[in-house]
């Protein structure tokens, strides 16, 4: 399974045509819409106001509520396009967005609108792509999960990495806030609406776990290897800045003795007493569930005034963004994340 | 350019087929040759004795000193090879390494002698390749330089990510132990020696900065972004186990007015005051160097006695491990890093 | 650029997703509905009733009139869907049609209406996309151009294949049944009547020429040869059952010296003086045209009475096919072998 | 499955390096050094005297006679390497050769010695590969095999293409000239012999049957159809110059209810009693074999005096190519469209 998320956030669509769908998968719609309502916007006042109604249409690829096999097409209308004037895009880029970067790659031919295919509503069609991708897991028993693990340096609970830890996770999911322990997630919330009032921004961690995966998926070799196909569908969500499998970063700083993971045997079953690994060994799965972490930068569209240039007379200059901006964005990308898990899932399986 | 890597640790050889690479580029062999001598062992007291030879033999693609522009295969043989039992190895996996795994993947006909396919000894065609892509990118005026960030947690000096760093990572390149503060290298070497004397290893990190790519290349999409393309080439070098760009998991702690690199004009070039998005927004580079951070795990191979499982008879087991192993591998990944990200680059240029 | 088609015949819609279109291309919509009239039906009596309107609406990618160089999608929705019941097809497999090779494939989940994905319909996004692909060569000078080289055994006037024809075939276009000699057209007609008379079908052949394709492109490999790569785009055109380069199966019965074509200086140029390999030797374009023909199979939907089986029963039938049929489609097939042709130079060059 | 096949007719070694090979194969060697002794030379008077030992090394992926799953490259060393001056092939490039279009595309740095990598001895890893493949396909019961169909315009007996010839295959792969029909293979023999007497050279077809391939295979996009994956493989086998499916050109000047092969129940299975489809239908395999036939020119090298055009000074001049070379490499063919066709169904499968 293969797909290519298209669209721009003010044009007529955005949408998601996958190519190697299996035939005969009854699609779930209503967890699909599940998984967009996770992301939606608007819900609360730790979001930006635009109403996105997302509403699905699928053209091609299904017929009597089964797909057929054949590219699936799916598209979101944009129905929220204020007619405001983003010229201003143009000529003054805002710091740590791809309106400098994307302007010459695509020589000023990009849409500028609203952050264009640059969009963060891009990551909508991903997301309906992922409930796709979730449905095609769970016939195989695979679950994948994910927190928000920190937000402003304020840490959630850590599970227990070595267990199977599906039920949790399925909690977690319901929750307006996605963390484990609702307290930490309430100083979050605090931490964002403090940062919110600064005209600031705040960025996090999100912690995902896939479990079912049995032992002997991927390889050791360049595209094959597990931790570098995960790799490569989470940094194409935007925002994502750094990826660590199991204790990641920490194993720098410990010692063999420490990192490795002893095998010991659970009845008929090889498993490790630890998980610092992420349940992957030389680019291969163990049979633990294999865990990973993403660091989220905060949100670049701040209220405060920031330096910048202007293209056009390349000149330093000044540049207030007007409008209504989320001050953190790591709790709508609990489910963009997994949704990029789940595709990289089916991917190494070859679904 | 494209590039397969082959061999295993005790079969003939090992090698790499690289495809796509552009004709008439006069191999500099002294470059390939010097940047194996980084990786190679034996050259003191912090790395293992076996002697690589690494005598590298280029079957193809290469026609009175200039390369054809056909398929390039560059093999190097296996000659140091012990013919000591490694058959432990299939019956008591090593934690942490990727021997069940690997048996369990490749339905025990993987050649388990000293890691196979999984030894760190196929990083040696990785670098040889490495050295062609450096060759390609130094046309370009792009340069790849590395150090050692941190061992044992003991940290390095930090550079100034914001120029561009060729004369001091040149430098750092001849260097036995690459650090930019050879004090703390110093330091670093003490925790490698007193974690062997343990029977222990230790891990680390490795910046790697890419100067003098232009804005422009990359694109949001998966397969095109920067970092996903990084990342996928530094996850296939065994041992990696997080990649961060930039300010990586730290941009996680940070508010946005902290986090946002302010643009300036520098004379006619747009550049940023700061560079904590590594030269990457929206998954397209802005012009200032690429910086990312990797994490090296310590070397599973330790002498302590560990518990893992006998998968013969399905029990628990302790297992031994002897001859000499790395106590870090850290000094030793600093060009592979360096290779793999110099593959990524031509890879992104479409070279 | 590569470029994923969507849809079935009775689908909401059909459409096609590109990627890597450069930026910067102002669209030609003229252009593409002209291309878009020459493989519509409905036009006179050798081809169906069905009208379609073939109303194109880019849904992404398109920007100000300006391709953005992020993915494009193209959609064409599906009006003239009748009602009437195909559920036969479903039970009673058409001969020659991808009915019951489908069914297997897509364990009997493909939408069997109208032959779904495997319609003729879905040739329309095709030559919409080979509308771009032939606006990119053009800025490069090259032109691609077709004819009907055969109908029912019938044969064209063959062109000068040593010449840049492009102003013959430009006149070609123009035409409803484009042939080169209007006489040789006259009489395909007629034959193209008879059969419909009796309620049959016929096929023929087409003739390609790309024109102004410089020296040197393409390589040996698998994957990069200039046959190979035309040809896995032609014979994704359904009908398509064979497609020969040059003279083609003709040069079986050749001798070498008759084969070969000469080279020779025409000023500064080096040329062929004739040309039975199309274009192309080793692989790799010679700067002469690049010709080539394909074979067209009659319309497998005729008027007939055939024998079947029926799949529910698992016996013998007898299957009869109502409703209107294009009783030949290699007219209409011009146009989208031109775009297949198109979309494998875009692929060569690394547009 | 994937590869790469490298190598220059003089440098050190041919070989190829092959992805994806399935863990476990206990590979037979007799079986590849019988296909690799079909193609090679030194036979008998049809072929030229070079004596290629052709002594496979296998330097990766292999471990006690069985693949690993990893890599798996081989190389066959280059003995026969005469020291002769090869650089008239740089001045005087030989018509229908890759001599011209290659020194174009490789800016002149390509190995023209022999033909470097143009040269049909790259077939011989491609035989090597395609031992392999078949092996694979054995397991599944999947068979592949050829005849010369035609030579000179003397044409073989037409197997029944309905059936199941793998026993009729195998006997003619035992042949030295693999016709059905000796008595047409005798005539076909003395037109080589006469055509080399001329100084020239003749060509033919090859028709090439798989067998045992179930129905449901491929699909009818682009990269997945039959066709065209057959085909990408074929054409990249040096001299093929058209390939057809079924009655392929023969098609174009049938009705449809000649063409159409229609449907009957052979006790549970779905059969076809024509193959004009060559056991494809909309893309997809229909369960009947698959049958095809390709076009091999005429060898470009002849002893009769050519004109070409000395590409130093820019001028017309002369061309006498001296040395043996085979007037008719079409029954040397047979095992290499064999190969080809094998790996292309190794990709279909996704083995």
């Amino acid at each position: 399974m293969e797909y290519t998320i298209f669209g721009e956030s003010h044009g007529p669509a955005i949408g998601v045509t996958l190519t190697g769908v299996p035939a005969g998968l009854e699609l779930d719609m209503d967890a699909m819409e599940f998984e967009l309502a996770r992301r939606a916007t608007g819900k609360n006042k730790l979001s930006t106001a635009r109403k996105e109604a997302d509403q699905v249409e699928i053209l091609s690829g299904l017929f009597e509520g089964k797909t057929t096999g054949t590219p699936l097409t799916l598209v979101i209308r944009n129905t929220d396009q204020h007619s405001k004037d983003y010229s201003q895009l143009k000529v003054l880029p805002r710091p740590s967005h791809g309106d400098y970067s994307g302007s010459v790659r695509y020589n000023s031919c990009n849409d500028y609108r609203g952050g264009g295919h640059f969009s963060g509503r891009l990551t909508a069609p991903l997301v309906a792509a992922g409930a796709i991708a979730k449905q095609l897991l769970a016939q195989q028993g695979i679950f994948v999960g994910a927190h928000i693990a920190s937000v402003a340096g304020i840490h959630d609970a850590i599970p227990d990495t070595t267990l199977d830890q599906r039920e949790l996770f399925t909690q977690v999911a319901q929750k307006e806030f996605p963390t484990i322990d609702d307290e930490a997630g309430e100083k979050m919330q605090k931490a964002i609406l403090a940062a919110r009032e600064d005209g600031d921004s705040v960025g996090g961690t999100i912690r995902c776990m896939v479990c079912g995966l049995k032992a002997g998926t991927g390889a050791p070799d360049l595209d094959e290897n597990v931790e570098g196909v995960f790799a490569r569908h989470l940094f194409a969500v935007p925002a994502v800045k750094g990826v660590e499998f199991g204790a990641g970063f920490a194993l720098a700083d410990m010692r063999g003795s420490q990192a490795n993971d002893p095998f010991y045997m659970d009845g008929d079953t090889v498993r490790t007493r630890t998980n610092h690994a992420g349940g992957i060994n030389g680019g291969i799965t163990n049979g633990m569930p294999v865990v990973f972490t993403v660091a989220i930068r905060p949100t670049p569209s701040i209220a405060r005034e920031q330096d910048t240039v202007d293209l056009t007379i390349g000149q330093n200059a000044k540049l207030s963004i007007h409008g209504r901006h989320d001050p953190c964005i790591v709790h709508r990308a609990v489910p963009v994340i997994e949704a990029a898990a789940a595709l990289a899932c089916v991917q190494l399986l070859s679904i």
